[in-house]
């Protein structure tokens, strides 16, 4: 957990790409608490016309996560801020055109392999 | 607010899925009551054969909202009608293929920029 | 019901997609309690270095389903043993690098075309 589809334009290179996922992962982990090999992540590349948000288009990038409910507001503002930091600074990314919308769900809605639910089979904290 | 996924077919051309966009987002802002410039969506082209609905290949068009709970099942009545009615009198969609999923969360759970959680730090209408 | 949304890896030939598609499909309304022609699936392919299951690159499948609240968290565990199993056998596709969340939403938040909300409008079994 979570798993985070991060949504960038196209006309950005490869390594960008990486970048921003890498920076994306670390505040995840670091801010939300979760594990530190917990990386489930989409990157989705899209023309930078068809990322709308209000009149930020060039170089927006959106975050959604989804993760099992019980993280704090005050974990989830502490994730945004720090996000948002680190890109700014690491990856040359406008504060103003990070937008991050989060979606929980429960126990039952998750299998990371094997076809095993991980948060019912063993009562572990898989992620 | 709402984060809306636009899936489209990649058969049709640039100028039809801004199109199509911009009357999606006229529908979202007018019937579920959102600020005039709360505009948020990702257009994601597919090859006709990657969205499936049962026998509707060609030219479905699949929305995906995210947005706080609240609005009123009335209200989300009001937007299908509205943006399927749109859809085909504007942009050449068959009513019968356009699919509409709506996922909600909480306050929390939005940040539109500045790392900021807007809901939570000013309680002012953001979107 | 629901919205399955694939993500997969775009090394893997064309069919070999259609084939992970039927397989989910099945594995969903055989499961899950579904009607024999609720199909609705979006198909995402990606570069394989842009779908992230910790060290699982090469070919990583990810599922999100949104489906309607209600399904058992047995139903959930069968449904995640059986594609995952006939991912393996059927498709060539490792039991380890099978990834699927699910969200949950209501029966106002679907429209499965021509702008109704079959779940509000007629009270019948639609999916």
């Amino acid at each position: 957990m979570p798993l985070v589809t991060i949504s960038v334009p196209d006309h950005r290179p490869v390594p960008w790409r990486k970048k921003v996922a890498d920076i994306v992962n670390a505040a995840v982990i670091e801010t939300l608490d979760f594990p530190p090999d917990d990386r489930y992540q989409l990157i989705q590349t899209l023309p930078a016309e068809q990322i709308e948000l209000q009149d930020r288009h060039c170089d927006a990038v959106v975050l959604q996560l989804t993760m099992r409910a019980g993280r704090t507001s005050r974990a989830k503002q502490a994730f945004y801020r720090r996000v948002v930091d680190d890109l700014a600074r690491q990856a040359d990314v406008d504060p103003a055109s990070v937008m991050i919308v989060i979606t929980e769900n429960a126990d039952a809605d998750w299998s990371f392999g094997h076809g095993e639910a991980q948060f019912l089979a063993t009562q572990q904290h898989v992620g």
